[in-house]
Parts: structure tokens; sequence; C-alpha cells
């Protein structure tokens, strides 16, 4: 495995594997890899000639009250794991490096995001699109790969994709959850044993939500009801509960076409989401 | 030379290019070419293996009182041209394929815009930055081309490029005029004929200006009187007269390093600018 760490020799190396013909294949992520991140780095090798996996936590993409300094970070072991995994190149750039000096534009996200957590972190997707903007520019993909678990992100992406007609396919992988349901996050970590235990209620709510639905529930008030009176079992703050259309994240007052359930806890150290995307008519007739 | 109309079957053509070898040089345009247009093409067709020109009047970039509709336009002349100047690709997208829908995402310039064009022109360079950015993701050049006749737009791409990494270097190319000096521009023909005589005034002003320079003078703001005197000798009404550095677009006090000199005048149905870009030491000493 290949290690870059400058974006003019990960930009030179792209374009020649464009030229001699190759598909790359690329895995954005913030590092400290988990079983997430791998199963999107499978799905990349299996459709491309060439992996490439980025590991930059992008400060543009947290508050100034968020977690950036204490986001985890592992490089040897995240290493590790992405050779194992089969990543060809790794592309590990700094921070001076990707923001050199004050930008002469800026790109925001206009839809999508006054719900969920772009509500809560204001600016978030802000830095989100932007990092990835880069990245896309330099890593040249054919294709993207982005796990579901942040369905918001995919859905802004594919956004910013269009807008721009952006060369790449967006590729939204599964959410890889523990043995239990939890959702796999690099977050996780901060839990406290108590907090690990009652993470539960996160997943478990979403699949009492779509039980619901297949039995018949078609108002999205009662469906978020349940999911509140499960949550709140924890001993986290509910961030928000919702139901809305997906990918456009508007509200619904039936369940109809596709939809995203989507939650959010915060615990003493950890903020977690997790969400379900659906077709309702799939779910009501028990498909 | 080949036509395209649609992105997709244009950015089909330059991914297959790219993972052929072959070097792209791209020339953007809003269409009427004149030889400011087919000097950029002579560059283009010099440095690389395949000329791609964009005819597209965008329409992001004019404002509500501005001459979008009445921009003149001569696609059947256009076509000639561009095919004897050895254009490849002429790509001519219309408005609904490039803007299809409401835009999820909003791409900003903040700096180099108050001023100048900028000033008079409120979002003009948002929507050029918008429109430069989806046309290079589409053509994927190696190079792109612009006239340093519009050297505003010239630094704001410049700065865009360099925010989010796009692979393609901005080839500035010289203001190609007039035997009488007038740059060259589509908007010439809404001149009246005295407007037209009156015009080369902008560029007689740019060289009297330079020759004082030349002779001594390093003081912004005599520069400045200097060509106000000579415009008022039009009907038209000045728009701006600048001294600034270059491409930061700031103010300066003496004159220094590498500067514009640069006018706008609305004549009675066209709103002309001309520049000159130098390094003043340079002038100084008489190179």
């Amino acid at each position: 495995m290949k290690i870059v760490t400058t974006i003019k020799e990960m930009q030179t190396f792209s374009k020649q594997m464009l030229r001699s013909g190759k598909a790359i294949g690329f895995v954005p992520t913030m590092g400290y890899l988990h079983e997430g991140h791998m199963s999107l780095v499978e799905e990349a090798v299996k459709q491309n000639d060439c992996v490439i996996m980025s590991i930059f936590v992008n400060p543009l993409q947290f508050g100034p009250d968020e977690d950036f300094d204490r986001y985890p970070r592992d490089l040897k072991r995240d290493e590790e794991l992405a050779k194992q995994a089969g990543v060809d190149v790794l592309f590990y750039p700094d921070v001076k490096d990707m923001y050199p000096k004050e930008r002469t534009t800026r790109l925001t996200v206009q839809e999508r995001v006054d719900t969920l957590c772009g509500d809560s972190r204001p600016g978030h997707f802000d830095g989100v699109a932007t990092v990835v903007m880069k990245l896309l520019q330099i890593v040249l993909p054919d294709r993207a790969y982005f796990g579901m678990k942040d369905a918001q992100q995919v859905a802004v992406i594919k956004g910013l994709v269009e807008d721009y007609n952006v060369p790449v396919e967006v590729v939204p992988c599964p959410i890889i959850r523990e043995e239990d349901g939890l959702a796999k996050s690099s977050r996780n970590v901060y839990l406290t044993p108590t907090e690990r235990k009652e993470a539960i209620q996160l997943s478990r709510s979403l699949d009492v939500a779509t039980k619901a639905i297949e039995l018949g529930e078609t108002d999205p008030v009662i469906i978020k009801d349940l999911i509140f009176s499960l949550l709140k079992q924890t001993s986290g703050k509910i961030d928000y509960v919702e139901v809305l259309s997906y990918p456009d994240l508007g509200n619904i007052e039936v369940m109809k076409g596709k939809i995203i359930i989507a939650v959010a806890v915060q615990f003493s150290a950890a903020r977690l989401i997790d969400n379900k995307v659906t077709t309702s008519q799939e779910i009501a007739i028990g498909v």
C-alpha cells in the first residue's frame, strides 16, 4: 500500500491512473477506521482497478464547541486495517496543505440542511461539501463510497455532485452494526459502559418504528412518539427524532414513497446518530 | 469539427480523451466570436491534443437589468469561425441542461469582488464561478484559456481553481485590439458610430497612464485623475477608474509590484471595459 501525504503527489498519481485507463474507487474517511469503513473499501475493491482512501479530520466541518481536537486518531492502526482491506493508496494530507490560506470563495449548502444534523450543527455541511469537493478534484475518482449512517451527508453530497456535474458516481453503502444493533461509529469509544448498553435503544427504536409501519401505522407523529418513548429510557439527551422524505429531507404528513427515520442522541461525551431509509409502501405490504 | 449539445455526451467524450492520454485545451466563451476568442484557440491548439470550445450565454452571471436577452448570438457564424481556428469540439449546451432544477448549494466569491466590475455587477462573479466550475467538470481540461480583457475574471477563476484544487492550468492570454487600440469585445457592435470613435479613449487613457508611470509618476491618485480627464471627453458615463494590486485587487498607495490599471465606461447600449496589467518597477526602468 502506497502512502501519499501531499495534494500534489496524490493528484499527479490519480491523473496518471486516469490516463492509463484505470478506474479509481475512493473512500473518504476521518480515520479511526471500523468495520463500516471496511465495508466501503470492500465494495470499492469489487468495482474499481485502484482504491484510494483518504484520512483527513476536516476542521471545517466541526463547530467551535465540537470535538475536533479530541476526535479519535490512530494512524498506525488505520494503516494496518486499510492495507488488510485492500486499499492501494492511503492519502493522508495535512490541514495546511488542504487549507493553505484564506479561501477566496465559499461553498454553502442551501437545501436539506435545516433539519437533522444540519439544524444542531450549523455550517457542518458547508464544511463537508467544501472538503468533499476538494478531495474529488484531488483524487479524481470514478466512484466515491459513503456510508448511509450519515444519510443526510449522502443526500447533500449527491446534490453537490449534481449541481457542479462532478464526474463521479456517489455509491451509498449500508450501515454496519455491532451484534446488538448499535451502528458502528468512531465516536462509540467515548461511551461509558452504562451508555454503551443504553445506546442499543437507537437501533431498537428504529426497528420498533419499522414494525409499527409494517403493521399499518401511517402517521409520522405517532411513529415519532413511539421512538421518543424508547429513547427517553436512556440517560442521553434526545437531539432529534424525525420522519422525512428521502433524499429531499422534507416534512411528510403520511408515509409514502422513500422515507428516512432518523435519530440523534447526545450522551456525556459522544453524540450518536442512526437512521433507516425505506420505502414505506414496501414495508406496508410486508416486503 | 464535432458539435456536442448535451452535458452527458460532452463529459463522456472528455473522459474517453483523458483515458486515452490526450491533453484537452478548453476555451469557454459566450459566443459571438471575435479575434480575441480566436487568439485563445490559437494558444490552445499549440499546447494540447484536443481543443474544446464552449458557447454558453450564462444567465447566472447577468443581473436582472443587464443584457442577457439581447446579448448578441450568431451560432452559424461562430461554428464557421471555430472550425477555421482549429477547434475540435464545439460544446453548445442549453440552459435547461446546465441548470435543470433549483441548485442545492451556492458558490459565492468572497474576495476580489468588492471592486471593479464586481462592485457594479453584484452576483456577477458568483455566476461566473458557478458556470466555470460546472464547465471544468464537464470538459475536464488540462488547460483553460481566458482573455485578460476580463482580468478580474481571470483573478477570480484562479482563486476558485486553487480553493478546490481543480486539476486545470488557468492560462491567461493577452488582450486583442482593433487597429486603433479598442479592445475586441462582443459588445462593441452596440456602439453608435460616434461612440465607436470615442471608445478609443479607453485604451488611449491606459497608454497615457503607462507613459506617466514610465516617466516616474508613482501616485495612483494622479494616475487616476489623468485617466478621468481623458475618459470625460467621451459621451459615456465613467463606471470606474482604478489602480490596484494584481491579482489580489487590493488598494495601493504607491506603484509597486504587479498592478492593474482598469477602466469601465457605460455607453448608450454597451458597457466597455479595458485594462493593463503591468509590473510597475519594469515600467519605471523602461522595460
